[in-house]
């Protein structure tokens, strides 16, 4: 039985959210247990603790504290060793629950699992991956989307294996492809680390460890032109709260206008099955859950304001990807992009005994971010 | 009276769509000038070429080349010396026009400006400025779109300064608001250059040079959080191009949805008054119109696809633009901010005969780009 382990403090309200969520997705999947991490009077408090603490897959774990959206990473990590978050980490270390689940402050999330959890081998740094509804009909997954800001091509490739790795669970398509985001080719196409990386992906592409297309732009991120887009946090970070933005602009917009007067309300009635169509389709609660690849464990991040529907899909999500075995798949698909990493990573260690002048630009060479 | 240099031949079609352009600009602006610069045997094909050429206030200059939009960079700016392009440049520099409009390749129009107008004292590099609607009812104004692809903190703050030049021209408000493009506080807030461009941008704001409001978000862009958003040319153009991508998946979906059957046929018919509201607020082609900053001359750049009406709007800001002083406009700002470039560029200097270790991080020290 798969069990996942549920931050019930995390997000903006908590266990209004999380508790009736938890419900729904207990009842949706007869064959999944979760385990309810959170402060016990805050939990006790909801008129569904009851039947949750009584449910035969559920199990209550009390944690004394709570990481507030806005803690410092060192206090939510150092000093609140007791919080919700860092116990529902501890249950996945534990082996107790095959995936972790919490919609708290992204930087202390990815802060403790990278702590409780460890890095994976061969993973630089974790990356945090999300689905983006694409015009082919699909979601089109992008990472990273804010954990580094400053990413070398080896980084780059790391991304590129763990979102094939991802994408392969959770799809049928066990070769997903890859896009670079880089900018438009009228103009310079990229700095240095963006034209390594496109060598560097291209080995990997011709090793089999990816199935890279190339350099794809923002735009292609919507297109659904590949199955998943790699950039660095920052970028990918801007594209997504871009996105976001952007798409608030304009629901609030046709609602305000829907609203106008009697006329366009009439013409919202009648317009009705296009006004939900659209927001089927572009509801951003469908895409909530975010996964923290690269860590020696299962981590899935729901957005902070995410509601009960948001919060059962980030759990859904959780779920599928501890049931298709996501942690042994990327492990399998870095062990097998280990030649082009080490390599990397061997130029690397040699590259500080040497001077810069010395490597040809060309290779795949990695520079330390900072 | 305003001249404008027109690249008859840029964009992806060229004449068909500079031509009536060109008439409708002359049409509604008693009192500007125009120069039309093309291949005369393809001008002439256009049944619009006739009128053009016997109006008063429209000149006619001959190109014998055309600046494709593949051609590289350094076929454009060294080979192909008689473009459309080039010629259209040249009627800035030799006085002539006061402002150029091409719909042609971005990296050899910027490259070919470059080259003929040369770079404004106390800029170190161009950057390109273009506006996106907001939730506020008003544009916001971003830069870099992509000139630039590694930028220093001395970069972030002339895009600042020339953006508030930009800004100050063409609407009412003398200060307007500058954001500098960061991400979450949830995560790591950008790195070293954004972190000392903050600070650069704070002293700026503490001499007047401009209106900063400190680190905005990629959604900020959207809402109207600030007039002006600043960011290194890759982010802006990863920021651009994404947005492009949602707003033509929301709008083929619109289409389609209302197009499905006889049902959603009629209430499109209804929500006829939304829908045109919506097109209206959301048209890209109403901020067609890129300026290039930081020349010694004014630049304007169409977007390749543009049709007519959105090529007259591009004429229309080149136009406001010139009407407005731009130019000296963005020159005095650049002179009263030049004790703060000064400072970076002297802690430059000095950076190259010192150790990177004796320099204070937090320092506003400018560090080359590569």
């Amino acid at each position: 039985m798969i069990r996942i382990a549920v931050d019930a403090m995390g997000g903006d309200v908590g266990p209004s959210v999380t508790l009736p969520a938890s419900l729904a997705f207990l009842d949706g999947h007869p064959e999944a247990a979760l385990v309810l991490v959170g402060k016990p009077e805050l939990m006790a408090a909801h008129p569904l603790y009851a039947r949750l603490r009584s449910h035969e897959r559920c199990k209550i774990v009390d944690a004394s504290e709570v990481v507030t959206m806005d803690d410092p990473i060192e206090i939510a990590l150092r000093r609140k060793k007791n919080s919700s978050m860092r116990v529902t980490i501890n249950q996945v270390q534990n082996g107790i629950a095959q995936a972790a689940v919490s919609g708290g402050n992204t930087g202390a999330l990815m802060a403790i699992a990278r702590y409780v959890l460890k890095t994976m081998d061969g993973i630089d740094r974790p990356a945090i991956a999300s689905q983006l509804p694409n015009a082919a009909g699909g979601a089109t997954t992008v990472l990273d989307l804010g954990a580094n800001v400053d990413c070398t091509e080896d980084h780059l490739l790391q991304f590129a294996v763990m979102g094939s790795a991802l994408v392969a669970a959770i799809t049928d398509n066990p070769a997903p492809s890859v896009g670079l985001l880089n900018i438009g080719e009228e103009a310079i196409k990229g700095g240095e680390t963006i034209k390594k990386a496109g060598k560097l992906l291209r080995s990997a592409s011709d090793s089999g460890d990816i199935n890279f297309y190339g350099n794809v732009e923002g735009n292609d991120i919507f297109k659904g032109t590949t199955d998943i887009v790699v950039c660095d946090g920052f970028v990918g970070n801007v594209a997504l709260k871009t996105s976001e933005g952007l798409a608030n602009m304009i629901s609030d917009f046709i609602k305000a206008e829907f609203s106008r007067n009697m006329l366009t309300k009439i013409a919202a009635i009648v317009a009705y099955p296009v006004l939900i169509a659209f927001k089927n389709r572009f509801d951003h609660r469908h895409y909530n859950g975010a996964a923290l690849l690269g860590l020696k464990g299962l981590v899935f991040k729901s957005h902070g304001s995410a509601d009960a529907f948001a919060f059962e899909r980030a759990l859904n999500r959780a779920y599928d990807a501890a049931r298709n075995n996501l942690l042994e798949r990327v492990r399998e698909r870095i062990a097998h992009a280990a030649p082009l990493l080490g390599a990397a990573q061997i130029a690397l260690s040699t590259k500080m005994a040497l001077p810069v002048s010395s490597i040809p630009v060309d290779s795949p060479v990695s520079t330390p971010a900072h």
